[in-house]
């Protein structure tokens, strides 16, 4: 059995039987019942995934995984190709989006470089685990073997169970990688599935033209790769991305070791259904941080029937919207644990 | 010229001139232009209300303004009156929502009792502002004196100001006090104005009888006080309470400072409303927070054309709504202030 399996065989569902006592304690807190809303439905699920009524939250860590794509070459994207390798690299000194924010949540911040098409040497702080230099054209074949997906998720996998083992007990995802918005709806158009026109968007910034000629490409994409969208694992090698394998294989290691996993954006939400569709349980591990600007993610939300913790109308990708979502599921975690009850507290109930 | 009068003629518009100059630098950030919504429009309001596009965030300070109605008489809420200095005990002793998520934010949290019906002897901590115990019956009458409500909201003025001068450069809104949706919902009603029924919610949780009767009283509310409508000041001193007039004086205090507000939900908005109509400038000045599942907290939004920062369906007050947006206001301050530029990090632009 390989390591994907085995995993796949070891996630089991969330302790469901643990919420009658979780709700109980929120209830007894010094508040209304249920008045603060999502942040309760936060830390219960949190209690349900850890498998306690006594949670505890250790460290945060946020993963962002990198790698490129050979569709770029039809022009689906606004930015050249070279800034995957450049960003990455203004990730490693610091400068980037998700650095900010994931200081600001006081989360670790790491670049997992899967598949970027550059070698990128010196780049210290990098973690190493390129799968191949940028997957192939997807608008003319497959993105890559189903050994290479397999490599790439299990690199998800095998980084979860060691953020684990080091008490990391919240992690993120997050995508580095131009024109990863195309593969991503490639995979919602054939994961959910869903019209490919109500799940495209503008990824960066491209315009109307660009749109519609993005929408033409996804679907050629589809035909061209349509006996290769039988399972899964098959669907993800043919019209996927590395970066996107690396953030299914984060979803399904977190879930084995029984810990929640913050799902950043549009591109993140793709690697997560990836996940949730190799091994459907995974689904209640996820928080799913922001609803997105890019045009698609809605559609995702609604037909996976997610409520969404943010909405800020961002579209950047890289982990910051789970960097964002990090700091309000601690904040519901320290309700659960520091609140006063109304015993405690002397302080009287309904009337 | 009283304190409030000279307050009101300091207030200017915020300084708009900044903006090209503020989303300019935006701009050069390493990311795509806008990726980050609402961030980006959260920081540049921070440069418009402080007037400059180099802002530095200093400290954030809650003010969770307590005070009882005597229109609880009519059974407006789901809890007893004893609950509000309780509640007030709670968070002096550091077990109320609000200080746990203020401690989350970082924020100082204090609590000022305008108007709590209990002399609250001891009480460790307590800003003690007190105009009276608890406003009047505003189902028979007005619910204080014009002179009592320019007190209230002196003493919130006086505090935003003492803030700002301490190096306070966020300040947030909190409300405590049994029944006080019922008021609130009173001065959205003759403010805004809109239909009771479209303004008036369960509060902490009445039933649909309740609500029914609830909704009766406020028309009540309006009718025996519709002589008493006729400007902002006279209405809040009529239908509303000490410690919305004490959030109204915050707002107007920290613009007149040249420092943004953040306002909590239902009852903070009745506050941000009155300071707005007071001095109608100090809408640029404020942040709203977040929705509140209050019923009637959607229909102020939209009437006065606000976008939350967050939706959690929270309705718990106190604060709690304005700390957790706190924590999105500093990093999108952190976001203008530590991340790199295309230039400074080499990254390649659009095509």
């Amino acid at each position: 059995m390989t390591i994907l399996e085995e995993t796949i065989r070891t996630i089991r569902p969330v302790h469901t039987a643990l919420e009658p006592a979780v709700r109980s304690h929120l209830d007894q807190l010094t508040k209304p019942p249920k008045s603060l809303g999502l942040l309760e439905d936060l830390a219960a699920q949190y209690c349900l995934v850890t498998g306690t009524d006594r949670p505890v939250l250790g460290r945060k860590k946020i993963f962002t995984f990198a790698g490129d794509h050979g569709v770029a070459a039809e022009g689906v994207s606004a930015y050249p190709q070279e800034v995957t390798p450049q960003m990455v690299r203004n990730m490693l000194a610091g400068g980037a989006a998700i650095n900010v924010l994931a200081r600001q949540a006081g989360a670790q911040a790491v670049v997992v470089d899967l598949g970027v098409n550059d070698p990128l040497d010196g780049a210290p702080g990098l973690i190493r685990r390129k799968v191949k230099f940028g997957t192939d054209n997807i608008a003319q074949g497959p993105a890559m073997t189903e050994a290479e997906a397999v490599t790439a998720l299990e690199t998800g996998i095998d980084l979860a169970r060691e953020a684990v083992a080091e008490g990391f007990d919240l992690l993120g995802t997050g995508d580095m990688g131009i024109a990863n918005t195309t593969p991503s709806s490639a995979l919602f158009a054939a994961l959910l599935p869903c019209p490919v026109e109500e799940i495209t968007g503008r990824g960066t910034g491209i315009d109307d033209a660009g749109l519609l000629h993005k929408i033409r490409v996804i679907k050629d994409i589809l035909w061209i790769n349509r006996d290769r969208l039988g399972d899964p694992l098959q669907t993800l090698a043919a019209v996927g991305g590395l970066e996107i394998a690396g953030i299914a294989g984060l979803c399904l290691g977190a879930a084995a070791a029984s810990r929640p996993v913050v799902v950043d954006g549009f591109i993140s939400s793709a690697g997560a259904l990836v996940a949730c569709r190799l091994a459907p349980v995974v689904r209640d591990y996820l928080y799913f941080s922001h609803q997105s600007e890019e045009a698609g993610h809605a559609t995702f939300l609604k037909l996976f029937r997610v409520e969404p913790i943010l909405n800020l109308r961002m579209r950047l990708g890289e982990g910051t919207g789970a960097a964002l979502a990090m700091t309000l599921i601690e904040a519901a975690m320290r309700i659960y644990n520091e609140m006063a009850t109304f015993a405690s507290a002397g302080v009287s109930g309904k009337e």
